[in-house]
């Protein structure tokens, strides 16, 4: 791991970092916020995994989220949202929603791109490996939240991992892969066209094939303009409703699907993570 | 004046806006928080200047200050920090403390600057005017706070116009253009070679010849690379000393010259103008 730059803030340290990823086979970019702590005292680890387009620096920049883990002394870590490099296979039109910038948190199986889109495995085994190593983290004590593609990719993983993350939460989540276009072109671009094979990165499939959590909150905006074509909250009420999976979704008046959403309610997700770290 | 973008954040809006200056020649653009209030209600107004080679949009994205606005209930303007685009001279180096990004918060009056940057102008009396007439403000209660250069601005702002603004206060400012190379660069650029016309741009020297305000709020990091050439903080407290003027300069042990400075220390600063602006 290389240190890209760390910065004092809010009384601990706000650092990007790069290391050899052996899942994606490029460099991967990272942040991480460590708050103030005692010396040999590990602290939990919220992950917040990022939409499309956004690198690592996006949230680390405007979500607006220091403040509250260092009230929380919660450590914060932000990955990037695809391999990318010399080499790295992209969309064909350079489009915003696949390749490079879009890596759905899937292991790729297709073509070009299964030798490096493996972000599943970066963000669930090797990216935790690494944190748990570097960094004074109580890797018992995880959290995962996302935003759009990264709501996705924190509600897929958070059900096919519940034993790993005590609190699971997302802004503006893709909640069904399989019923929308962004869904529809990734998976089949990097899973193929067995939709079978889509169930395990769809978080209301992942629910009615039996996965569990003991909670779940989700914040959408009403301004949100990729609403009612891409993110579709009303097909996880009816899911959590039918497979009885509490979940809190709160439909924020609006509120578009920006940064400016994202950084006004981060304390109030940290807040419920923070409760579920620490209870 | 037109709008750019507006973005409900924290129960108020975020805009952006640009408007046809008449003291620069060119269209300018800026950014103006506005909390969640009632109709025909007015609010105060805190004015943030930037730093070198900033724009509206730094301290917008990443200053971490809508929160403590929107507890506050308060108005936060960040101008530009000079004119911009075609036709405005730049340094010839495009060098990054003269010229484009560079203002100064003066009204130049050498060769080809002085027609464009007469920042000092434009943000003493034409941009007030329009956030007056624009904007659900309370003119009568204005703050203003600054960054380095921008420091540097609301300081020497604030000092000649000491009935204005009822709170100021600095991250990191330039304390006297004086005694730095980065002033002595733009001044002499701006100005000219007689520094007596240099006095009414340099916050020591207005305390100097008699200039004062109720109290000063400077935050300084410890680590700032700039601090031992071109800060200069105890040429401040020597002032402030010998003229009675009350300075509360607080050194961060560690900080830098960031914005992960300056969003550390935003809350503390906006309580301070809020505590002056609704006394």
């Amino acid at each position: 791991m290389k240190t890209v730059s760390t910065n004092k803030t809010f009384g601990g340290s706000q650092g990007v970092y790069t290391h050899a990823s052996t899942e994606t086979g490029t460099e991967m970019t990272f942040s991480v916020f460590v708050p103030d702590h005692a010396p040999g005292e590990n602290l939990p680890v919220v992950w917040y995994l990022s939409g499309l387009t956004c690198t690592h620096a996006n949230v680390t920049e405007k979500g607006d989220f220091r403040a509250h883990c260092a009230r929380h002394r919660l450590i914060f870590v932000a990955p990037d949202t695809s391999p990318r490099g010399e080499g790295v296979p992209d969309d064909g039109d350079a489009a915003y929603d696949f390749g490079l910038g879009a890596g759905f948190y899937v292991n790729a199986t297709q073509g070009p791109f299964a030798a490096n889109y493996r972000m599943r495995a970066y963000v669930e085994d090797e990216l935790p490996a690494l944190i748990a190593a570097e960094f004074p983290s109580d890797m018992t004590r995880q959290g995962i939240m996302g935003h759009s593609m990264g709501g996705h990719g924190a509600l897929t993983i958070a059900l096919r991992n519940p034993d790993r993350y005590k609190a699971v939460s997302a802004f503006a989540p893709i909640v069904s892969p399989l019923n929308c276009p962004w869904g529809e072109k990734a998976l089949t671009g990097y899973i193929g066209a067995d939709r079978d094979q889509w169930r395990a990165y769809d978080a209301c499939a992942l629910i009615k094939d039996g996965a569990r959590l003991p909670d779940l909150l989700v914040d959408q905006g009403t301004a949100d303009g990729f609403l009612e074509d891409q993110l579709k909250p009303e097909l996880l009420v009816a899911t959590c409703t039918a497979a009885d999976q509490p979940l809190t979704l709160r439909m924020q008046e609006g509120y578009d699907h920006s940064y400016y959403f994202i950084s006004t309610f981060m304390g109030d997700h940290l807040d419920w993570h923070a409760a579920r770290l620490k209870a």
